[in-house]
C-alpha cells in the first residue's frame, strides 16, 4: 500500500523549489528550440502525440520531477486505484471509470459483483437497446421510428457526454454513421428545457433521464417538464423515456421508463462518460460500435498511463509539470485551448473535470494544506480565442500555462485553397506560431509592440477527432487530474462543496430563511 | 483634461491598502447581512440594480474608493473619451462606440464628419435594407424571400453579436418578432464554416461578411468558402453577401456584395455590437425595432455612467471594486455566471471585452507597470456550474470573486410547478442561497464539508432578457471596463499582443521559417 503524504512533505518537493528556473524564451530560441520540439515528446495511443518542448522545463527540472513521482508513489497509488482501493476516502468508495473500458489489473469484486462485467453488461444491455431503436424494434406508442434522442441529465450527465456528442457529429455524417440527432437539457431555468422541446419533434424522441442517486433537482424538474409537453401531445411519458441511474436509486425500478441502464457510486459523475452515462446517448446517437471505439481509445491511452517511467507517461508527466506550474512558478489558471471547432465544449468539459476534482483545500484525511491545489481551467477553441482573449495571454500581468490541441485533419475534409494553403494549413499554422510567440516572444522599440514570451505551453498533436483520438484524449486528461490530485494529496473523487448552496436553496423554497438570505429574495420577488 | 497617473502613485491607492480588510462572512451574517443587501444597492437603468452587499468592502473602503475615483478623475477621463478625444493613444485614434447609441456630450466632429450623425445614418441605411429584405423587396437572385442570415466574422465581429443573438432567439420568438434565423461563422478550422453550410438552405440566406480592415485571414477566408458554396448552386456570389467594414477597406466599394454598411476606426472590434456589426445581423435577425430598443437600452445605462458620484454609478462602482480585488485583496480571476439560459455566451463575450481590454503590462505611455491589470475572465450559466466548477470556487485554495446575474422572469414564461416551486423560482432560490454560501460559508465537524465562506460575489438583478435590459447590461460592462482601464492607467482600446502570432503563421505559410517554429510545423505536418 502507497503512503499518502503532503506535496510539501516530500524532498523531491523541495528539491524542486530550489532548481534554477528556465528562461524558456532562451531555451526555444533557434537550433535548441528545433531540438526540443523533437526530443520533449511523449507517444500516446492512437498515434497522438504530447510534447513539452515550450514548458519551462530543462532535464534537470524533469529529472526531479521524476523523482517527486516516484516518491510520491504515483505508479502505486494509481495501481492501488484501479485495483479496487477505497482511494475515495471520504465518501469511503472506490473509483473505478478505467473498468467501464478495460481491466487494467485484478478483478474488483464489490458488493458479490465482478465490476467490470457489470460494466459491460451495461454496455451491452445499452448495445442491444440502441440496435433495436435503430432497426425499428422498439418504436414509440404510435408505432413510428425513434429519430431524436434527448438527455436530462446537469454537470457531470451533461458536459461529458454534450461535449463528446458534438465532438463527434461531424464526423459520423461523414462516415454515415449518425442514428439519431441529440440534444441535451441541464439548466433549471425553464427557458433551457422549453427551446429544446421546441427545437424537437417531442413524439419521436426518446428521453434520457440521468441522475445517479435519482434525486438532482433540477434533472426531476427537467423530467417533470418534458412529461408535461408529451402530456400535452396525448402521449405516455413512460413510453418514451429511459433511465440511467444507479440500481438502487428510487429511479432503477419504476414504470415510469422503458428501460434502465446503470452506473454505480463507484463512479463520478465528471468521471462518466465512458460509463452507461455517456453510453446511452452516444450509442443511440451513432450506433454502439462507435461507442465502442471511443471506449477503445481510452482503454489504450489507459495503458500509457501505467508506464512506470514518468517521463514515458503522457498524463503522469503533463499532471508533474502542471504541479511545478502551480506549486514553484506560481501560476493560478490553465488554459486548455483546442484548435477544432468540433472540439468546442470540451474545455467546458476539463473545467468540470478538474476544478471539481482537485478544487480542495484540505488533504484526504481532511487536513488543512498550506500549499495550492486545482487552478482555474477556461478555454476557447483557436483560432476564435486568438481574437479574444490571448491579447491578456500575450502581454498581461499573469502568466496563463496553455495546452494547445491540434488535429492534422479535419473532420468534414471540405475545404478551400486561398493565397496558396488550405483552411486546415492556417488553422494548423496558427497553433504553431502561437506556441512560438508564446514562448519566445518579441523586443521592440515600441513597448506597446513588445512581447516579454516566456510563457508556456504544451501541445497534444493527433490525426483527426474521431472516436479513438477523444477517447484517447478524455483518458489522458482524466488521468492527468488523478495523478495531480496524488501529487497534492487530495480526495479527487468527492465534491462536498456543492453541498452548501443545495441546502440553502432548499431552505429558500421552503420559505424557511432570514438575515441576508430573506433579502435577496425579496430582492429576487422569488 | 485629466492628468493620466499610474494606479500606484495615487494617495488613495497608498491608503485603500492600509484599509483593515472586512471579514465578509461576519459582515454579512444575521441582521447586518440583511441590512447590507437592502442598502448595498445603486440602480441601474431599465428597473436593473447593482448588489454588492456580498463584496468585502465597508463604508470605510467604498468611501476609500470614492477618493480614488476622484484622484485619478474618472468622470472627467469619461468626458474625455465621449467628447472624442484621443483616448486611445496607441493608435491615436478616438474611442466612439457610446456615440453609436446616443450623445453622452458635445459633437464629435472628425474628418469632416459628425460622428454620431455618421451612426445613426448607417444605423438607418440599415434598418431600410431589413425591412426590405423582410417584406421581400430584397429578394435573392431566384426571386424568392432571404429567410436566413449568416456572419462571417471572427472575435469582435462574432462574439458580442452572436452572444446577443442568442440572448433574443427566445425572447423574440416568444413576442413574434423572430425574423430570420442567424448563424454564425468564426473559426478558420473548415469544419466550422462547413458546418454552418450544411445546416442552411444556403440560396435563402444572406451572408454579412464582418471585417472593419477587410483583411482577416479567417474571416476572408471563409468569406471564400461561402462563394465557393454559393457557386456550387449556381449561385452568384454578389447576390447573396453584405458586407460590414470601415469605409477606407477593399471591401466598401466592392462589387462582391449587394451593400456595404460602415463602421470606423473609432470603434475596437470588441466593442462593436451596438454599430454596424451588431446591427445587420440584429436587425435581419429580429427587425430594426428591436434592434433599437437594445440601442436604447445602452444609451439609458451610458447616462448611469455619468454620474460623478461613483457609489451612486454602477459601472463605476463595480470597476473600483473589482480594482480593490485585484490589486489590494489580490485575486487573479473573476467569474461571470448568469443565472439565464439566454446568456449562454455572454461571458464568452465578457471575457474578450475585458481580457483584450485590460489584459496589458505597460500603461498608456508605453511605461512598464508594476502592479496587475485584467484579471482571467470565465463563467458558465447556473445552475450548471453549480454541478460543475463551483466546488473549486466553494473550497478551493484561491479566492474568485463573482458576478452573479439573475433575472426574475423567463422569457418563455413555460413553466412547471414541482414540489410547489417553479422552476423559475428554483432558479432564483439557487442564486439567492449561493451568494450567502460563498460569503458566509459553514464550520463543519467534518473539515470536508466545511466553507471557509468569505467568497465576494455581486449580483445584477433585471426583470428579464429583453432588448432593453441586454443593452444596458452590455453598456454596464462595457463602462466598467473602461473605468478599470483608467484606474490602472491602461490604453483599453489597442490589442497589440495579437499581431506577432499573425506574423509568425504567414511565416509558417510561406515556408520561411526555422528552429522550433519549422520542428512543429513538422510535427503538425502542414
Amino acid at each position: 500500500m502507497s503512503e499518502w503524504k503532503n506535496l510539501d512533505t516530500l524532498e523531491s518537493f523541495r528539491e524542486l523549489k530550489s532548481q534554477t528556473p528556465v528562461d524558456l524564451a532562451e531555451e526555444m530560441a533557434g537550433e535548441n528550440g528545433k531540438k526540443r520540439v523533437e526530443s520533449y515528446s511523449v507517444p500516446m495511443a492512437c498515434g497522438m502525440t504530447y510534447n513539452y518542448a515550450a514548458k519551462a522545463v530543462n532535464d534537470d527540472i524533469l529529472d526531479n520531477l521524476k523523482q517527486l513521482a516516484l516518491e510520491q508513489d504515483l505508479p502505486g497509488k494509481f495501481k492501488e486505484l484501479y485495483n479496487g482501493g477505497v482511494v475515495n476516502t471520504g465518501e469511503k468508495r472506490l473509483v473505478l471509470h478505467h473498468l467501464t473500458r478495460s481491466q487494467l489489473g485484478d478483478d474488483v469484486i464489490c458488493d458479490g459483483v465482478n465490476k467490470r462485467e457489470f460494466y459491460k453488461e451495461q454496455q451491452q444491455r445499452i448495445a442491444d437497446f440502441a440496435n433495436k431503436v435503430h432497426n425499428g424494434e422498439i418504436v414509440n406508442e404510435n408505432g413510428e421510428k425513434f429519430t431524436t434522442v434527448a438527455q436530462i441529465g446537469i454537470g457531470g450527465s451533461d458536459l461529458g457526454p454534450r461535449a463528446m456528442y458534438i465532438a463527434l457529429q461531424n464526423w459520423a455524417k461523414k462516415n454515415g454513421l449518425m442514428k439519431m440527432e441529440a440534444h441535451f437539457i441541464s439548466n433549471v431555468d425553464p427557458d433551457d428545457a422549453s427551446t429544446v422541446l421546441s427545437d424537437i419533434d417531442v413524439a419521436r424522441t426518446i428521453f434520457i433521464l440521468v441522475s445517479k442517486s435519482g434525486t438532482t433537482l433540477e434533472t426531476l424538474t427537467n423530467m417533470a417538464f418534458v412529461e408535461d409537453a408529451l402530456k400535452k401531445e396525448g402521449l405516455d411519458p413512460s413510453r418514451h423515456m429511459i433511465a440511467v441511474t444507479s440500481e438502487t436509486s428510487p429511479l432503477a425500478k419504476s414504470d415510469d421508463f422503458i428501460e434502465a441502464f446503470y452506473m454505480d457510486d463507484y463512479i463520478g459523475g465528471r468521471y462518466s462518460s465512458t460509463s452507461a452515462v455517456g453510453g446511452a446517448v452516444l450509442s443511440l446517437a451513432f450506433g454502439p460500435d462507435v461507442f465502442a471505439s471511443f471506449l477503445d481509445g481510452a482503454a489504450q491511452e489507459d495503458r500509457t498511463a501505467l508506464e512506470t517511467d514518468p517521463l514515458k507517461n503522457p498524463a503522469m508527466l503533463d499532471a508533474l509539470i502542471g504541479v511545478y506550474e502551480r506549486n514553484v512558478l506560481g501560476f493560478p489558471t490553465t488554459a486548455i485551448l483546442p484548435y477544432s471547432q468540433a472540439l468546442s465544449r470540451f474545455p467546458a468539459h476539463l473545467q468540470q473535470l478538474d476544478m471539481e476534482s482537485n478544487g480542495k483545500s484540505v488533504n484526504r484525511f481532511g487536513e488543512a494544506l498550506s500549499y495550492k491545489t486545482g487552478p482555474v481551467i477556461f478555454g476557447e477553441p483557436g483560432t476564435n480565442g486568438q481574437h479574444s482573449f490571448y491579447q491578456l495571454l500575450h502581454q498581461g500581468t499573469n502568466v496563463i500555462p496553455l495546452q494547445f490541441i491540434a488535429f492534422k485533419k479535419s473532420q468534414l475534409k471540405n475545404d478551400v485553397t486561398i493565397e496558396g494553403s488550405t483552411s486546415q494549413q492556417k488553422l494548423l499554422a496558427n497553433v504553431a506560431a502561437q506556441i512560438v510567440a508564446f514562448a519566445c516572444g518579441k523586443n521592440d522599440d515600441n513597448p506597446n509592440k513588445s512581447f516579454e514570451g516566456r510563457r508556456p505551453s504544451s501541445i497534444i498533436i493527433a490525426d483527426e477527432v474521431n472516436p479513438e483520438t477523444l477517447g484517447a484524449l478524455l483518458s489522458h486528461y482524466e488521468n492527468k487530474v488523478m495523478f495531480q490530485g496524488f501529487l497534492w494529496n487530495v480526495n479527487s473523487f468527492d465534491q462536498e462543496g456543492v453541498q452548501l448552496g443545495k441546502t440553502l436553496a432548499k431552505r429558500v423554497l421552503a420559505g424557511d430563511m432570514d438575515g441576508a438570505l430573506k433579502a435577496y429574495s425579496e430582492a429576487l420577488e422569488i
